[in-house]
């Protein structure tokens, strides 16, 4: 029998690989490896399936495949490795690539914190959901599935629910919009990433609010887009002129109604200008319409209206989700789009991304047609705003009252810590308490200044009847 | 009473506004649109609710409203417009940033055709997936549901799906992996984005087959990247080492398995060509897998394993999708990424994206270790066989077989056409017929030299008893 030049011993990879499929992928492990080299020549295959103790055929199988594979070569004189480009593929040293990915990871912001742990921001109230009349409409909307609901959709969405988007957009937060001009989308990220990619070419200027909404500076850093800070006042971001000079933007990312993370509404004048200086057409506006479903404004001071809906026909994209509606893990999310825009950005988002989810779009327009889902929304109205008033209650028993911003809309209050208290320290003290905070720093541009140096508190899934315990917890870490 | 200058005249929008509402809207308009002017004088309330037949309450609240809002002052000599900067915020004119947004549009490869219509390509037979069962786990997996898998998802996907998507591909594709090195993402174009966007800085050089797959081109132009033809040939992609010296790669995208749309499968020793040269770690592969679940290769002739199982570690990210296992608009993928990049890639993908569809996820692993998914897979091997079989008939009754390409794996055919005849005038024709067929040219990188004339023809919902009448409606198109 021909002498191997290598031990071999039949061993099997996890999960169930057969005899065959287990010579085959160590024959190929000794080719790939140079413990077999190129004209080497194999045993035959009886003694090979007697060496092992398998059957011949086994060995003739597993040898066919090799050859059909183009790791070995038989002729009339046996059969041998055959020559293959082998120099140095043996062992990659990926050290420039893994580089620069690492590298773009410590780039963009990261996130932290389990989402279910009390003060986590961002987090709606998933009990208290009305889950078996969703999963009733689910159940209804696979009854009727049709094979053009499991393709591809249009980019769009499900026309039932741009109608009802669109009409509750109307009502609701008087957007000027129909539903041709309603795109919806697989979440909020995509929103955003739609926006740094179509709306403008790598190295553009984009304005973002000082603190922000990290998630749309990741969107713009990874579109190639050159990021402006622009700081935030009581009145929301306060862009003057010579900013507009100096930095002309293609984009502006802004939160009107509830400035995330700080709270301020951008007022009258400061939207009218906006408007005012984007309608030569050289920009767009992003509008998040965050945190807008839950309102706590007392009468009298209920929040303004989208920015959208001041100007017909303004460069101005409004971007809204269902994460706090229905559920952060739905990924649905929408855009608004102005009219002379709905063509080709319908063809570009068409072009870049593939809809899909039609069955859970059904759903959810039939669950807006029901009026389940805007009853959920009322009647969370109220929960919310005591759950606020219990952590304001706290907040306020150890903080001065003008430390403590936000509040008018959303799921969470921010409070400004004394130069004293680091914030990161305090939500590193906090998760050892098994209570999660967010750094407000983590949302300001350049963090090294320590100009924003506070807590974002969530209150979504917090009963206030718990509230004081709880604070008590994140307390111990101040 | 003091006589408003414009004609007032309650009219509502549609989706049921009410009168304050409506009010509020037409008094906002007049003054956004100039009708009314800054420091004009508003009807005292009683005047104005007598005049429009309403109570003055709705007029006295709507003025508290368009107050708060900052539209309008009050003070003791009655209600008048503010001073808003209102100079051309009248009417925008957005051409400059809508021509972006039209050009961008334009540059992005197009998709077109319905789906569902005979030998649309991609589609799998949506009436043969065993949805009872789906629906089944579906189900089970709502009844199942907590809120740990309502909020984000951490990115990668839900354990038991990586476990299952890695010992499928471990024991159907040679793919070396763990659970750990699974990410699922949502859906293919946005696997084929984030190694856009995360694998390589824009103005960087990316190869791309050439024809080849239109939604890496896309995502490839969206992230900045420079795109750089390669040729195709019977062996797959065929870069020269002048190419490697002249356009040295950060990223190579190709469909090694079935080259898509030619049907190539490229040569070992291309593929440790390709692996050697990617061993210094300056350039990433992209191995989209695209098709290879359903492979017709007859016995000796199984297409080869993927490309990643070849050398441990390469720098080699591993792309599938569910798309035509279960179906399109499921929007789940998932990438392989190497183990010396899976903690950066993980960071950088939570930080670009947000998961969600856990419920699904789980839906899915379930579906898997029932062994329903597998019976499904295998079930639909000889099912599509007869019906390529069955289209690769009617072809050659018209055309030499050389011209018939493709076919070793997944749902079309590829047909190269005479020059004579136009592959874009016969689609048109086609769609005429009620029939869709993909030009090639729609694949090509650089279509104006004609050099890729031909069909792309799908056969994954054609019956092959209806194919023969099928084909002579898309016949009547040449």
């Amino acid at each position: 029998m021909h002498q191997l030049s290598f031990p071999l011993a039949l061993s099997f990879a996890p999960g169930g690989e057969s005899r065959q499929a287990a010579l085959v992928r160590q024959l190929k492990a000794a080719i790939l490896t140079g413990q077999l080299a190129p004209g080497d020549r194999l045993p035959a295959s009886r003694a090979l399936a007697a060496a092992l103790g398998i059957a011949r055929n086994t060995v003739l199988l597993a040898y066919q495949r090799l050859q059909a594979e183009g790791f070995i070569a038989g002729d009339r004189r046996g059969t041998r490795v055959a020559a293959l480009p082998l120099a140095d593929a043996r062992r990659p040293a990926p050290a420039p690539v893994a580089g620069m990915l690492a590298s773009r990871a410590g780039q963009l912001p990261r996130r932290s914190g389990d989402a279910l742990l009390p003060f986590a921001p961002g987090v709606p109230d998933l009990n208290a959901f009305p889950w078996p009349a969703w999963r009733r409409q689910l159940q209804h909307a696979w009854g009727e599935v049709s094979a053009r609901q499991l393709v591809h959709a249009p980019a769009g969405g499900e026309p039932a629910l741009r109608a009802a988007i669109a009409r509750f957009l109307r009502l609701r937060r008087g957007v000027d919009c129909s539903p041709e001009q309603v795109f919806v989308v697989a979440g909020g990220a995509l929103a955003l990433d739609a926006c740094a990619r179509l709306l403008a070419d790598p190295g553009a200027t984009a304005w973002l609010e000082n603190p922000g909404y990290p998630a749309a500076r990741s969107a713009f850093i990874a579109a190639g887009l050159k990021v402006v800070a622009v700081p935030v006042d009581r009145d929301g971001m306060a862009a003057d002129a010579e900013r507009w000079q100096v930095q002309p933007p293609r984009l502006i990312f802004l939160t009107p109604a509830h400035q995330y993370p700080l709270g301020a509404v951008l007022s009258l004048e400061r939207r009218l200008d906006l408007l005012q200086r984007a309608a030569p057409g050289q920009c767009w506006i992003i509008e998040d319409d965050y945190d807008s479903e839950f309102d706590h404004a007392r009468p009298g001071q209920r929040p303004l209206p989208a920015l959208q809906g001041l100007v017909a026909d303004a460069p101005v994209i409004y971007i809204g989700t269902f994460s706090k509606l229905l559920y952060p893990g739905l990924r649905v999310a929408y855009m608004v789009v102005p009219r002379w825009a709905v063509r080709h950005f319908g063809e570009a988002l068409e072009a870049l991304y593939r809809a899909g989810q039609a069955v859970e779009q059904r759903a959810l327009a039939r669950f807006f047609d029901s009026g389940r889902l805007l009853r959920h929304l009322r009647a969370m109205g109220p929960v919310y705003r005591r759950r606020q008033d219990a952590l304001r209650a706290e907040l306020e028993r150890r903080f001065d009252a003008s430390a403590i911003l936000g509040g008018q809309a959303g799921l969470h209050l921010c409070l400004r810590l004394p130069a004293e208290l680091p914030d990161k320290a305090v939500v590193e003290r906090a998760a050892a308490h098994g209570v999660v905070a967010r750094a407000l720093s983590d949302y300001a541009i350049d963090a090294g200044d320590g100009a924003h140096n506070g807590l974002l508190l969530g209150y979504g899934m917090a009963d206030e009847a718990h509230i004081p315990a709880l604070f008590h917890q994140l307390a111990a870490a101040f």
